[in-house]
């Protein structure tokens, strides 16, 4: 399929309809919410043709049929991420991603298989000049507003430069989308002096500590909640960790209140009571707000989402890519790199 | 000092009065608040014998002087660990070490420089045969009732085998102390198949899955507050971030609870009438309930307390001390230890 090019002033946005647990509804629908909230996005969807005709009509959504470009074969959850992508070139993953190294389209999104999602967009849209390792990023409420965590599930056994590329390219990060002016950065470890952090936060403080970046030093665990820093640098490994761990509290929470309201009935009537306003309080602690991650580094824009997400999430995981192309995201992270190794 | 032997039978128990930030006032309280309580601990106070004695004074507190054994020397909160034992060998953390290395006590609290701690109890107490490293455990709240984690700060850049220490070692600790019959363990890592992890955890997944251990495989990071494992472990530079992470989540909480209240006035009411309840509930979520942590595989007991420890912390470190000497954990990691290498 050829993408016109008379709506090139608009962002091209492909969402893989076939990603996701719960494909090709959510995807779909989420998609379609998103490209109805904000009129400057140019939606694609990408997948099996009968299939997302079928919850087109199901739901009743408007969607322009020659805007879906069909793909015959699906990357499962399962598969491995690395061999899927051979296997399966005719797949929405392969098939959204290569649109973009293109030029076709702008941003792609998908709840799909991460793996695959992170190795298509990194393999085949490629890297930015001088970006080592991609990085995914992570938004947590924090006491100061958002917290950005940098690595969250890209890179694992990080080298100390690809610390200090995730710092470079999560301050870019912060300063457009989240509209901080000289956003401070922490390297997340054991403790709060220099001498404090395994083999790799030592070296990478080295690099971090001679750059031009606003580096604050070590940071702790409750410094991501709690903290001074706006962006906080960690491996992958460890990211990962951490946000599955943050993104579980709120279930664990429901439980004690659950325990407690079985223990008493006066208990019981001001869990009831305060539900609704508890449920705002942890809006923000809520993936689904904040719709997925981008991967930071490719050249292009690629949001991957949990296999979860509702469409709400899918919905907002397309606004974001929106954003991220209104700010021109790609070319400020290639230009500070480029910046960065002149000094 | 000598400690009497008629009080064999006892737990005997030193507590460092010059450690945490709020010492002495605090240890001092929360150490006889706790023998107050547990009429089988034969308490012991280690420190500067006149500021304990103002404490003991000022809040009017009884307590036998001669089980008060004096130091002169004070191992800041800022020293190097290392450094600090060599240079003052009359400190409370070094003496209270060498009196349960001597068999005159039976454990050792301290709230006070958690490394000089680790590295006194470690290099004066001895680690016990067959432990490579010991290892600092935390309990979570989790939707199946506690979640033990190890390691969660004394060993950064672990091996594999450091990793398989801990687990026996949390393993023994969760069936006495927690009165499990056959706790299942889990390896934290980015993904629950096999094939996922860091270079570490990938070897040490081998290891846990060819020893007799009620191994379950990979855990992610959502599985400590809401999963399978009764025991999961994981490096200690991740552990440590966790655990900080995790204590610093009430203060997102009440911060998030304000900023609701702040914009609707129904909203600020529900909120005040819960706030019992939400802190009913939240309790397990406080370090000081739990406590101080307990440093395994050194050969005596040995807790280690926040610098913040409130009195009530201190307590309930007292007490979970008393605890572990009657559950007879030392010999019974030895003897695991001793089993798993003869396998």
């Amino acid at each position: 399929m050829n993408i016109s090019v008379q709506n090139q002033d608009k962002c091209r946005i492909i969402v893989d309809a076939m990603g996701g647990d719960f494909a090709p509804q959510n995807a779909v629908e989420g998609a379609i919410l998103a490209s109805d909230e904000n009129k400057n996005i140019d939606l694609y969807l990408v997948g099996q043709k009968e299939k997302i005709i079928q919850v087109l009509n199901e739901k009743n959504l408007q969607f322009d049929e020659s805007k879906i470009i069909h793909t015959s074969q699906v990357i499962e959850m399962g598969d491995a991420a690395a061999a899927s992508l051979k296997s399966k070139p005719d797949s929405s993953i392969v098939v959204g991603c290569q649109y973009v190294k293109d030029k076709k389209a702008d941003a792609f999104v998908s709840a799909g298989n991460t793996g695959a999602m992170m190795t298509a967009s990194t393999l085949i849209m490629g890297r930015i000049p001088g970006v080592g390792r991609p990085t995914i990023g992570a938004e947590f409420p924090s006491t100061r507003g958002i917290c950005y965590l940098y690595d969250v599930g890209a890179g694992k056994d990080s080298k100390p430069q690809h610390l200090f590329e995730y710092a470079v390219m999560g301050v870019i990060y912060a300063k457009a989308m989240g509209r901080i002016k000289n956003p401070s950065v922490g390297l997340l470890s054991m403790g709060e002096e220099e001498s404090k952090g395994n083999e790799v936060t030592l070296a990478a403080y080295k690099l971090l500590k001679d750059s031009d970046l606003n580096f604050i030093g070590n940071v702790e665990g409750r410094d991501i909640l709690n903290g001074p820093a706006d962006v906080v640098i960690c491996d992958g490994f460890v990211g990962n960790i951490i946000l599955k761990f943050g993104e579980s509290v709120p279930k664990l929470l429901k439980h004690l209140l659950q325990e407690t309201a079985k223990k008493s009935f006066i208990d019981k009537l001001k869990i009831g009571l305060s539900k609704g306003v508890l449920k705002k309080s942890l809006k923000n602690m809520d993936y689904q707000e904040h719709g997925g991650v981008p991967l930071l580094g490719v050249n292009g824009i690629s949001i991957i989402g949990h296999g979860s997400s509702t469409s709400k999430a899918i919905k907002n995981m397309v606004l974001k890519a929106s954003q991220m192309y209104d700010h021109q995201l790609v070319s400020k992270i290639e230009n500070s790199l480029k910046k960065n190794q002149n000094n």
